[in-house]
């Protein structure tokens, strides 16, 4: 029987199809010729030797010749902070300059690797550079949101191979984000809860859809996923913004983050996907209804007409299966 | 420099990114090999003599041995009006049961026609086989809002070649819709005045945004379009619901839209796109602030993490240039 369920944080109805379902094994895509990566390639930007290569560094962790990671302006920036921030309103027209900051982080000076197959201390060091980059960057006057994300793979919106995350920051908090605590915000009124820790305990109480519980996160398919494999990594201690994410938590978000990419990795055969770090307003600090965490996007359908005429999506697996299957996925 | 701009109706930030702007001809897509497709298959369960392949007919344009269009049930619907309507709410587990109505309009016979190579006959069939099944399905008690939409090519979702859309009708107000209508009703409320009306005026006025005015429509594209090549067909007239076109309307619709997609068909080589009617929820009918209009999404560039994790879109095509080259595009 299909079924709607609704998300009660992304404000999303998703169709559960189950009569065109899936079973997780279907979401292997069919096996092309798989490219094998050289280690290090002459003409890449982000690989050591070729620093010149990048726009400005804005952080390094390592020496100037042996670095682990490393951040630098984005040579086609969306935004930029040299833009004076000004509006302009027009009627219809509403505009603002293209003020604002967009960085890539180059997580490994190796070209063939992954966060899947990195060490844990790898993984730590590009958590700390983002926070790093975070905690910078929104000290910038003007500065209103702060987007880390990671695409990888060609459906999931990137031709480059080396391995990168990149950072965007933008003037104005966006709608979308705004709507989210808009939510979040109803429901600590109507509760006195915060709708994500209270999200989070009922799931781990019905343990269904869990994927994997560290120290300090959880990584679990959420009940109304618009997507096959859609997965949120929440962090344990109620915290709006992931700047304020403690020593210990890096160490124990980077084995999670690892562990989950790895059952993707190994689960789903390399898909390609997103991740996103979902975290309040940069203003906005100290609150009690919201609560900062991870996205993460596994590209394997398409949305169409329905989806983009509707704003709500069909998902064709349901979470529970997808949450089984990948519990069992072992690791290397 | 780059620039935001804002879209008053969809409530969306726009990147427009012109550092990394691509000229409207970069957008052809490499020269694939062009598949030719017959005129008849076999197998296809849309083309004429397979008729019992399809789920039941709902609805047909002339004869059982002769039709020009034909709306049948989805096989694998993903909402049915077969399902009780009923709602649970747990918690933190909001569900409904599937119910609504999922069919398919065969838009021809001809299993290698595509709206734009058709008559302006052809093209009113499909329309008013469109508006036959909304006014017949807005009247199932339980349903909310229909969604009609049309995906073209692997790119926007599909995978069938014969010409097709689709409708999906469902048991509630999809949230991207009520947002919609929250923001016209504000406007109307601050000015006394439909946003879209205005809006169309606007770029009447201006000019720069426009493709092409008929009779009673205007296709442009928008100031802030999410995309590169994004459109939007407005009808002229102010009506909250597309069940309410008249005679004289289907007839200058067709011919807007087989144009519109001529110029997108020509101009960029035959590319994936999506289109949607977005029309006011069934049971509001003969208000002042809403208005029915079409978009259509040509599916030339990506959505990434900083999409998912924004709500905001970077569009890489300014609309000006977009309109400026599909206005000089010639039809066959």
């Amino acid at each position: 029987m299909p079924e709607l369920r609704y998300n009660i944080i992304s404000r999303e109805w998703v169709v559960i199809a189950t009569e065109r379902a899936k079973r997780p094994k279907d979401f292997i895509r069919a096996k092309k010729e798989e490219k094998v990566l050289p280690e290090y390639k002459e003409n890449c930007p982000f690989c050591p030797g070729n620093e010149k290569m990048t726009p400005a560094e804005t952080f390094r962790l390592g020496d100037e010749k042996a670095w682990r990671v490393r951040s630098v302006y984005n040579l086609y920036g969306a935004l930029s902070s040299q833009e004076k921030l000004e509006r302009k309103n027009l009627g219809i027209t509403i505009s603002m300059s293209g003020f604002g900051n967009h960085e890539v982080i180059i997580e490994h000076p190796r070209h063939n690797t992954l966060i899947a197959l990195m060490s844990d201390q790898e993984v730590q060091d590009i958590i700390r550079t983002y926070q790093q980059r975070y905690r910078v960057i929104q000290k910038i006057s003007g500065i209103e949101a702060i987007i880390i994300f990671k695409n990888h793979g060609p459906g999931a919106g990137t031709s480059l191979e080396h391995p990168h995350s990149q950072l965007i920051a933008t003037p104005i908090v966006p709608p979308q984000i705004r709507s989210r605590i808009e939510r979040a915000i109803d429901y600590f009124d109507l509760t006195g809860k915060c709708i994500f820790c209270q999200t989070l305990q009922e799931e781990l109480k019905a343990g269904v859809r869990i994927v994997l519980e560290t120290d300090k996160f959880v990584s679990f398919l959420p009940y109304a996923g618009a997507a096959p494999f859609l997965m949120w990594i929440f962090p344990k201690r109620h915290s709006p913004s992931f700047s304020e994410i403690n020593e210990e938590e890096t160490r124990d978000l980077a084995r999670n983050l690892k562990s989950t990419l790895q059952k993707l990795y190994y689960g789903l055969d390399n898909p390609d996907f997103n991740y996103t770090i979902r975290s309040i307003p940069v203003r906005e600090k100290g609150t009690e209804y919201f609560h900062w965490y991870i996205s993460i996007i596994p590209r394997l359908s398409q949305p169409a007409g329905f989806e983009l005429g509707s704003g709500m999506f069909i998902n064709t697996a349901l979470p529970e299966e997808g949450a089984e299957f990948l519990r069992q996925v072992k690791g290397a």
